[in-house]
């Protein structure tokens, strides 16, 4: 269980520093034993802020923190745990938010609610502010242009790898640096389909301008990628810029925000492709492509019903060409179908045309196929031009045994 | 694998005979080797018919073909294999519905269109007629009033016990049986919830009272229980009146058959929870009650969120009283709730309430609870006057190992 993923990547890129982003982390023994577990960032003067969160209807009390803090669009401090979520944790779970937040905004010099917080891990168990208070000075005095791999190895829980992603990127005349890191690795469904992921910048953009670009960016990324169908209490992205490169851009739609945009995006989908590359026992990557559907809409309902179907995840973890569970995912959609226009492929091989098996079907080259780490299914319904794409992992027995005594 | 179900009945009943219903089973070896795979039901001149079916956008060429054969509401036989669904088999598959009618008509006597047909096992592999051709003529032959386990025994797939459930109750001044058996036992979630059930009684009871007793019966029944949440291509469920006992009566709402209607909806919950008991890799038994929701529809949507969802099964199957996730996947079920009037039981222990764990609960006497074969999760929301209740099993590491390799 403790092995890492095979889909993790083979080398950590070391990411370039961030004017004004510093931090530490620090063992506070919230869950975890013998490892990093608290996280804090300390952001310069001038950050802006923008977040997307989970659609829960029972979000955690730091998801409400983040919420509220929000509508300023400013931040000086980011403040993670991993090992307790603090979700459910009623009028407690509110009093150790606040109590972090103050704790965080003094040693900063900064209002509390300029302070974000996250926290992931169990549901339900009371999180004590004082495992924070005996970490929070030190790690503000510490706090430096340390290697990010530590921040993204800090709010890891059942993740195998750490996921960090950087990008450079021309805006204006000046060249400026987004870094990003994240964490899964169960409960990963949209929406939000990660639980934790934070993205900084130099770059000087205004609070509003960088909400635009990650509500866009986000729905192509980790609204479009699903572990387990499962949606967490706690999911939070938040975008941070520091402004101290370039010019100021006030308005997503300045064309010079292009290249900052499409590099912006690129780096949400490795660092959504990441979380479902290290899933609770994943052993397969697997992209699933929809054309021909009645609607966008109804394309992307239907690869949901594909990415999530057990039916599925278990047969590709079992490197069987099952075509029938996709036609069978297809028809429980609810969305329109016609089963006698329907064509399968996995790769390249068309499996299934015409509703039924493809005459010139191969079980040789597709079972080849399927023993591969990445997998793309693609189905055409022929209907009319609506697409959609997600991704998603296999479901194997290590998920099972990484759920059934993750508490105990 | 091959082990029964530690859900499975101690004892099976020995179903009294239905005046009008005769069947033989046989061993066509259309996959499975040494077990029969094809059952053959011969019905007496008069048997009016019933029926509910998947609602699969690619249903398989059976179920178009019953659905058709259905409006007549007249049946003198039905065919039913095991080990290939005829499911996307195109054009081939609706041949093979037709010519397997016919074959079955000329022996029995009867109209193609008086025969029902239905089919279990993989989906997109072409069934060949000529399967039956072999059979047919023989089981007719032999057709007798059989123990009615044979009947379930020749549908099973992956089910790992025959279901069978029987009733007698009075109607006017008569005493009628009602026979049923079904078959699971994955790819079980509404609607349909089972893939194929028959149900034969020796009233007398037209076909559109019939029909209204079945839709009104499935609701809560076969409609309530989940396995995986993947609904069947070839989900089918059918009821045979054969006229022989009793008065006939027309309709629906005849007083008379009040006693029947009720022991209808048990035989069908009975059947129901013997498919859940035999899900996949099935463990726990588990009932999902939601109440004090906005709705009865809003119950039920929250109950199969929580029934459905891959992280409160695992957490069952691993006896880990993790109501968090139950808290979880209230949240992600796009309905109203309000955290903090939440409150979750595990049997009759109180977990959660107001938004936070219990303070009187009790880790040991939980976890004691969680050993248990039945498990009862409760959530009350607080709202309205909303319930609704759902059946469903746990998932475990059998159930990932059935279908990693179930098609090859």
């Amino acid at each position: 269980m403790s092995a890492v993923s095979p889909l993790a990547p083979t080398t950590f890129a070391e990411l370039p520093s961030i004017a004004g982003v510093r931090f530490a982390t620090a063992e506070a023994g919230i869950k975890y034993k013998n490892r990093t577990d608290v996280l804090l960032m300390v952001l310069d003067k001038g950050t802006e802020v923008a977040g997307v969160f989970t659609r829960s209807q029972c979000p955690s009390a730091p998801v409400d923190w983040c919420k509220a803090a929000l509508t300023k669009g400013i931040a000086r401090a980011l403040l993670v745990n991993s090992g307790n979520a603090n979700a459910f944790t009623g009028k407690r779970g509110r009093e150790t938010v606040r109590l972090s937040a103050a704790m965080v905004a003094e040693v900063v010099g900064c209002r509390p609610k300029d302070v974000f917080l996250a926290s992931t891990g169990v549901i339900g168990e009371p999180l004590d502010p004082r495992k924070f208070a005996t970490v929070v000075a030190d790690t503000a005095s510490r706090a430096a242009a340390e290697p990010w791999l530590a921040a993204a190895k800090a709010i890891m829980t059942t993740d195998t790898f750490p996921k960090v992603a950087s990008r450079q990127v021309s805006l204006g005349e000046a060249t400026v640096t987004i870094n990003g890191f994240a964490k899964g690795a169960g409960m990963i469904a949209p929406d939000m389909a990660t639980m934790l992921a934070f993205v900084f910048t130099d770059a000087a953009i205004a609070a509003p301008a960088l909400q635009t670009m990650l509500s866009a960016g986000v729905k192509e990324s980790f609204n479009a990628i699903t572990v387990d169908s499962d949606t967490s209490t706690s999911d939070t992205l938040l975008l941070f810029a520091t402004g101290q490169v370039g010019p100021r851009v006030e308005s997503a739609r300045d064309r010079r925000l292009a290249p900052f945009r499409a590099a912006l995006d690129s780096l949400l989908l490795d660092l959504a492709h990441q979380v479902v590359r290290d899933g609770e026992g994943a052993r397969k990557f697997v992209a699933v492509t929809v054309e021909g559907a009645a609607s966008d809409r109804s394309a992307r309902r239907i690869a949901l019903a594909i990415a999530n179907s057990p039916l599925v995840k278990t047969a590709i973890a079992g490197e069987d060409a099952n075509w029938g569970r996709i036609v069978m995912a297809v028809g429980k959609a609810g969305e329109p179908a016609d089963r006698d226009k329907l064509a399968i492929w996995f790769g390249d091989t068309r499996v299934a045309v015409k509703g039924e098996r493809d005459p010139d079907y191969s079980e040789e080259a597709t079972s080849a196929y399927m023993k591969r780490d990445e997998i793309a299914i693609r189905v055409r319904l022929g209907l009319g031009e609506g697409q959609g794409r997600v991704w998603t992992c296999d479901l194997t027995k290590e998920y099972v045994a990484i759920n059934g005594d993750y508490r105990s």
